[in-house]
Order: C-alpha cells, then sequence, then structure tokens
C-alpha cells in the first residue's frame, strides 16, 4: 500500500537567501517557503543541492530549519536535505528533522571519497539510520551522481529497503536518466521516486513515480502542478512541453545563480540574486537575457 | 625570505584509528601521533584525506585536536586540514587551529559544487581568511583533483598570494602531476609547495619545493627522511626508488584500508584496522597480500 508520500506531486528545493553580510536571511527564507506553498506545492525539499545546502554550516541549517517550522510551515511539508560527508554530521541533522515532525528527510551519500563500493554506501545509509533509531524517519535516498559523483545505484537502494523497509521510503533521482528512474519504479513500485527535473514528470508520474523534486519549481510550481493535474487530459504532452522549456532555459546559464536572479526580481530583493560561494551571482546581461527569453516563450517574468 | 616550513619536510596525514563501535579513539590517535613524530616525521597534518577527516563530524575534528596538543604534541607540529564544503564549518575548524597556535592549516577548497569557476574558489577562501582575520593564520592549500574534484589551480593560487601574502603560504599538490607542482614552484619559490606522494620527494626537494605530505608516510618516514637527508648524496636515486616501491604496493590495494591494516598489525590493535563508512576495511587475504609483497621488497614488515 503506497504511503502518503507516493501521490504524485511537486516538492520544492527552496533557494536559500542570505542577506547583504552573507548571512542566511530566515525571514526572506519563510516567506519564500510560503509562496511556493501558495503556488502549489505539495511540499519542501528544503537543503537541496538547489539550496546551496553544502554550503551553509551545521548550525545555519538547523537554525533555517527551526524557523521555517517556527514560522507555520507544517513539518508534513518539509523533507530537510540531512545527507553530510561524514556520519555524525548527517545523523544531528536527521535527528533534528525527526524531532521537528518532519514528513522525511532527502539524504545524500557521503560524497568525499569517490569510487565507494555499493557496500560503503549501504553501510553508510545503515549506520545513520540505525544510529538514529526512530521508526518515524522516514529516508528518500538522493541520487544526483553529476554533482555528488557517489552514487546511490538500484542495487544499493533494493538492499537499503530490503533492511529497513519501513524507513526507506523513496528515491530523488537527479541522475538525468529516465531509463534509471524507470528501473527503480519498475523493482520496486512502492517506492515514492521522484524525478530529479521536471522534464521527466509525466514519464515519472505515467509510469507510476511520485512526481518530481526540481530546481525550476523554485519559479514554476503552477506550471509542474497543471501537468500533474491533467496527467490524464488532452492538454498533458502540451503542458509537459511548457514546463521542459522553462526548463531549458534556465539550464542555459548557471542553475542556481540563475534562479537566485529570477528570485531577486520577482520579490523586488537584490540581495536574493547573491549566492554563497563557491558560486557567483549571475551576470546582469546574463540575466536580463534569462529573464527576455522567458518573457518570449510567455513565462510571466516579474 | 623562506619561512621555516619551506625547509624540505615529511608531514604525515595522520590516519584516524576508530574503536569498536566505530568512534574515533583519541588514545590510539594520540599514541600514533607521537610514534610518527620519533620516527622523524617532522610535523602531522591530521584530518587529511587519508585520516578519513570528511567522515569525521565537526565535533570529532575538534575534540581529536584538544586532545592532540592535550597530549603534548607541539601545536608547531601540528598542521590540521580544515576546508569543509560550507565556509562557516571551515571557518570554525580554522579558528580552532589558530587559536591553538597550529603552524598552519590546510584547506581544500568547497568540493560539493563542481565546475566552479577560479573566480570562486578565490572568494572561498576569501572569505575564510576574512572571517578568520588572524595575521597568524598560516595557509597551505590542498589540491587533490582526482577526489575533491574542485581543483586549486596555479592561477586561483596566485591570485590567494598576492591578496593574503602572510597567510596564503603554501601548497600541498596531490594532483599527481609532476609539472604543475613544478609551475607552482617556479611560478613562486618563496611558497612552501608540498607534493602529495613521496614518489616525487627528490625531483620536489631539488627543484626547491618543501617535501611531502603523504599518506604513506603514516608507515614509511623513516625511508622518506633518508632521501631528504642524502638529497646530495650518491644514494639518493636509490632510496627514492626504495620509496617509490613501496608507495606502489600500497597503491595496489585501496590505500586507506591499506594503510589502516598494516597499522592494525604494527600495533597488534585489529581495531586500527576499521575505517569509517563509505570506506570498509581491507579483506584479510589482500592485507596478507600486501604484508608479503612488502616483505618481500625488504620493507619491514610486523
Amino acid at each position: 500500500m503506497p504511503h502518503a508520500l507516493k501521490l504524485p506531486a511537486v516538492w520544492v528545493p527552496a533557494n536559500t537567501p542570505f542577506d547583504a553580510q552573507g548571512a542566511p536571511d530566515a525571514a526572506a527564507f519563510l516567506a519564500h517557503c510560503k509562496v511556493l506553498l501558495d503556488e502549489g506545492a505539495d511540499g519542501l525539499a528544503v537543503f537541496g543541492t538547489t539550496s546551496e545546502a553544502n554550503s551553509l554550516g551545521l548550525d545555519e541549517r538547523m537554525a533555517l530549519l527551526e524557523a521555517l517550522v517556527a514560522g507555520g510551515i507544517d513539518p508534513k511539508r518539509l523533507m530537510p536535505g540531512t545527507g553530510c560527508c561524514a556520519i555524525p554530521d548527517t545523523v544531528r541533522l536527521t535527528r533534528q528533522a525527526v524531532k521537528l515532525g518532519c514528513a522525511g528527510v532527502l539524504m545524500l551519500p557521503p560524497f568525499y571519497y569517490k569510487g565507494v563500493s555499493d557496500d560503503g554506501v549501504v553501510d553508510a545509509f545503515s549506520r545513520v539510520i540505525d544510529e538514529v533509531a526512530e521508526e518515524a524517519l522516514k529516508v528518500f535516498a538522493y541520487h544526483i551522481p553529476p554533482v555528488a559523483q557517489v552514487p546511490v545505484s538500484l542495487a544499493a537502494l533494493e538492499r537499503l529497503v530490503a533492511a529497513y523497509p519501513k524507513q526507506v521510503v523513496g528515491l530523488k533521482d537527479s541522475s538525468g536518466d529516465w531509463e534509471n528512474t524507470r528501473a527503480v519504479i519498475d523493482a520496486m513500485p512502492h517506492l515514492a521516486t521522484f524525478s530529479g527535473s521536471e522534464v521527466f514528470l509525466l514519464q515519472n508520474i505515467r509510469a507510476g513515480g511520485a512526481g518530481c523534486i526540481s530546481a525550476t519549481a523554485n519559479v514554476n510550481v503552477a506550471g509542474m502542478r497543471r501537468v500533474i493535474d491533467n496527467e490524464d487530459g488532452p492538454q498533458a504532452e502540451a503542458l509537459q512541453a511548457e514546463i521542459t522549456t522553462v526548463r531549458k532555459a534556465f539550464e542555459a546559464v548557471p542553475m542556481i545563480p540563475g534562479l537566485k536572479a529570477f528570485l531577486a526580481r520577482k520579490y523586488g530583493n537584490p540581495d536574493w540574486a547573491r549566492p554563497r560561494p563557491p558560486l557567483r551571482p549571475l551576470d546582469d546581461a546574463l540575466a536580463d537575457g534569462l529573464v527576455a527569453v522567458l518573457g518570449a516563450i510567455g513565462f510571466p517574468v516579474p
């Protein structure tokens, strides 16, 4: 029996704003998260790659999550990223998420050492789950080989699901490889398997997947919702083509700075445009070009 | 005028032992560090890649460094690794090292995001140095593209040295590319440029480099010291060939587990053999084979 998170959904890896001093701006973050839910997001996969989570200190991540819940975000709408290089750091963040009642956590494998075995990845996830020791823990494994380099392979995931059927309940597949996503859905149809890009959204939900957790949901939740709501309708393919086109516009520039440049204009707050090093803000000319392209394809621009 | 760290030297990225519960064993770590200094190491680059530093929690790293100093290791012999993905975490570890009076810190660039620009790497190092704000801080940049994937290029290093001449004083080059090391030494002869492998030790010191910071120094400080002490003697090449052969034996197996298997035998402590996930212990058969190979080439084995 699929759990609630198995329903086709859009979860947003919410971008994290920084103030003029480079510190996380908790108020602007909370406001953005509320906008995303108002726009139709099913939930918030805060502290993902797009959120620059790995550029945030442990204390910053914990303070921001507290601030969201204190600010009125239902923890059942939160799936924070908690996977660090070091198991104790992952355990600490994961325990906090469980304690706050979050729907689940999105967990990277340890990503410093490269070329590690499936055995090593399984060991690492197992250690975290054992140390957290909570049945309420719901882990969504995060497979993003283009960035983490260390994969969560289908074979590793199958072993984890077999060992921890109550805790390992889903996957975010950011491999960009639809065949991998399909193989996971086919092998474990009860799992909540999200695509990491809305380019695969219609394919994902038609195959029995859980929807998408996508960077560009920061600016286009509404478009993704329309695809889900019209999955069986005559407009489905056209609606999918629309969100794919918007995605491609953001893929044509550095993605995270591009999203932040867009949000800076949307919210009338230039601080929003600033990522944290090692990322850099988008050039103004590139930001103007991005907005012009989006406007030309009929996307509502600020 | 070259500073003291510019003298040809062997610094050891000391392996980190874990107890039967998987926690760092501070007593065994201190004992190993003392052995290394007794064997002739000039200093200890604790919390390097070989040390599984990125598998240690922030609190664990800080507690272990405190334990070394409290246990009698001269902080002038310590160059802890402090580079994390997130600037606040790097700042926190770096401040502790400065406060304890360490000789320097070995600093990775932020390594989660891939394909970042030199500008982004320079931004990140600059932010850390500005936030730590201590003239006593001595940064050795850590260039290890095979693992971190994010390089510290010669161009980025030149910009950092120009901007922070008092703080950016050295490099550990673990690229495995001698031409890169030579280019850094030629461009900035006043810098303390260490090779990341003793395979390049004689070349390094003859070119004016600072020596090596090498994984296999955990088991072969004495051999490396002999090369340095005989740099100008008739035995130099033969001594270099000896340490290269030992290195190659360890390169033939997973390096960190191989070193830990060796140290477990040396210290008669099987717990030493255990790395932390995602790394796995060396198979017993492989460990036996490694020791047999080392014995056959005349290396003193436990």
